[in-house]
């Protein structure tokens, strides 16, 4: 055990979970048993998070409850603006905005933080997960010279968002299709975000630091990167004005790699891309503009052809539908992966917290393959 | 393999680097290969730095030019002071506030980030190592009502740090006290906070997320946090006017934990803690005033006394003596673990730039141990 080198830890079980279920063979993804199609049409985020941080889904009451709590903690401090809109100013990257507006937030927070404390830890869980969709909004308004929006406690957290994006309440298909994107992207095993919230949360530092550092790892082009850069495929496509058929065909023969395909937990097409081809599609038909779908549908379809890739488990992950969803929902490219973080801190304060419960301070080991005893020669002789 | 839970990762091999070795039966630390002890005694941190980011001692010319790169780039954006003011009046953990204006930094950063370009990433390190000193010295002024003090290029890495945190240029001892400090600390392993930057550096994010998260972590109570606490419990030895041994013997016998007592991978007493005992001893004598020293000296003779522990292992550790020579260099409490921090920003842009130089995201598993299979209820049901 000691003498195998675990590089990216692909097999090593470093936790038990009861948060989310990944069947990468039969495409399937469940949060605390419930199937993740059946989550994302009928549930709501609100209720999403509910399940993730209590292990039930809630029934109405307690759902009233907990939506209104969250509801309430909306609004962020004035100074978190006053440094995003510095951010802005020197034109800093979306996530990197998030990463440190995140990271401020527990300036405001109320309560004290106390390692032994998991009630406290889930509450400030929750304030960054309501504010979160404000930070961003703010954010995406700031550097285009607008004036942040107020969040609405009377409108639902998707619905919220979109709001506090362009100022204006979204249509009930607009709120839904986030509301469904969000559900789909909430918690993922233990991806390298939430792996990277457990460790820092393993030395029983606080949600803030855990979840600052899940901003930080998801900001990387191997993990959260992926949706905008499909969606920029999908523009150069279009830009092209080829026929999608000959510009995938010609970009494969030019070896290009197409981002947003294959994973590595799944072998079959990704549960939450199936749900994400449907609703891509709808908002499609509903506008009128089907295109954006049907470069998506036209490079799958020629992907998955047999005779251009024959191994198993290429298919289209998360990611490769998620960017047309956003861009019919208006949304700017760079804000794609800030979305993914937004929904995703429902898995990493999941799994801190579970983690945390039963807590081991966690901390591998390298082999060491550098130089051994060497004499130090003071600077000037050397 | 796949079916044993390595909770911790303890003994899990997660990557091959050439920065530290440690022998925890020998007591023995090494950077490239070079004995923390010498390295302590005889190089400064600046040449520490060039020997764990380029992996070798570097000779007079090659010191000044690396030195006077670093000294060049002390001085942080006017939007980096305005924040650390404000989570200065919101009485921010300068912990906390270290990991905002870390993260903030990448915004003035002159270079694109570019996953590809290791040297941009190195220059990227280089930046957060020259900036982590004036950002805490002038939260640390800050939040006591004073003017930040502008970093000198002309003093080195550690006496520039003393010199800003009190306007006055620090004496020799102080300097070199100081420094050896921060070689002790500047790396080993992959201990918590290393591990979290290599985790999200693994997802292709940048130095400046990686560093975040280094100092996420390092801010934990089972990590960053002991040498606080040591430096705590001294003082409270010191306000119950009791014999030190009989207070010792006293915390022991009602089951006191002593921080600063034993580490995961030492099994003699830390060869960093036998530098830090030296200097405590120094910083007495040359002050007139023993009693710290003195005080941690009888906990350590009381505690390693085969009766009261006979089992193997437990000895100090690094913090047991590092928090009496930053008290007695007339530094806050809580400045302890930032100052840590200071110092292993080496090792994380170390351990980083050398994960990503042959990299693979890094994503383990965890095992479901949750429900299964359950039918969904719509909220009106349940």
């Amino acid at each position: 055990m000691a003498d195998d080198l675990q590089k990216g830890l692909d097999d090593v079980l470093v936790a038990e979970s009861s948060l989310s279920y990944i069947d990468g063979d039969a495409g399937l993804l469940a949060y605390r048993g419930y199937d993740i199609k059946d989550l994302a049409r009928e549930a709501s985020y609100e209720e999403v998070l509910y399940l993730l941080w209590r292990g039930e889904l809630p029934d109405r009451d307690a759902l009233d409850e907990f939506a209104t709590e969250l509801a309430a903690e909306r609004a962020v401090d004035e100074s978190v603006i006053t440094t995003l809109d510095g951010l802005a100013a020197a034109d800093e990257r979306p996530m990197a905005a998030l990463r440190t507006a995140v990271s401020m937030l527990s300036a405001s927070d109320p309560e004290e933080s106390d390692p032994d404390d998991l009630d406290a830890a889930l509450r400030k869980g929750r304030r960054i997960a309501a504010k979160v969709p404000t930070v961003l909004a703010a954010y995406d308004r700031l550097r285009n010279g607008q004036e942040p929006v107020e969040p609405r406690e009377d409108l639902g957290y998707a619905a919220n968002f979109l709001y506090m994006l362009d100022g204006e309440e979204p249509d009930d298909v607009a709120a839904e299709t986030f509301d469904m994107a969000l559900i789909l992207h909430a918690d993922h095993g233990l991806n390298a975000s939430t792996f990277t919230g457990m460790v820092i949360a393993s030395t029983l530092a606080d949600t803030y630091s855990a979840v600052t550092g899940g901003v930080s790892a998801l900001a990387g082009s191997l993990h959260g990167g992926a949706n905008q850069d499909v969606m920029e495929t999908l523009l150069e496509l279009d830009e092209s004005e080829k026929d999608p058929t000959d510009w995938i065909r010609d970009a494969i023969d030019n070896d290009r790699r197409i981002p947003g395909w294959g994973h590595r937990v799944y072998n079959v097409k990704d549960p939450r891309a199936e749900i994400l081809t449907e609703k891509s599609a709808e908002l499609g038909e509903n506008s009128g503009e089907k295109k954006w779908y049907d470069y998506a549908a036209t490079i799958e379809e020629y992907l998955t052809e047999e005779e251009q890739f024959p191994e198993k488990g290429l298919a289209p992950n998360v990611d490769f539908y998620s960017g047309t969803v956003y861009y019919q929902l208006g949304i700017d490219l760079d804000m794609y992966t800030p979305i993914f973080a937004m929904s995703r801190v429902g898995g990493w304060v999941g799994h801190v917290l579970e983690y945390q419960e039963d807590n081991r301070l966690i901390r591998p080991r390298a082999r060491y393959v550098g130089p051994e005893n060497r004499e130090f020669v003071p600077i000037d002789d050397r």
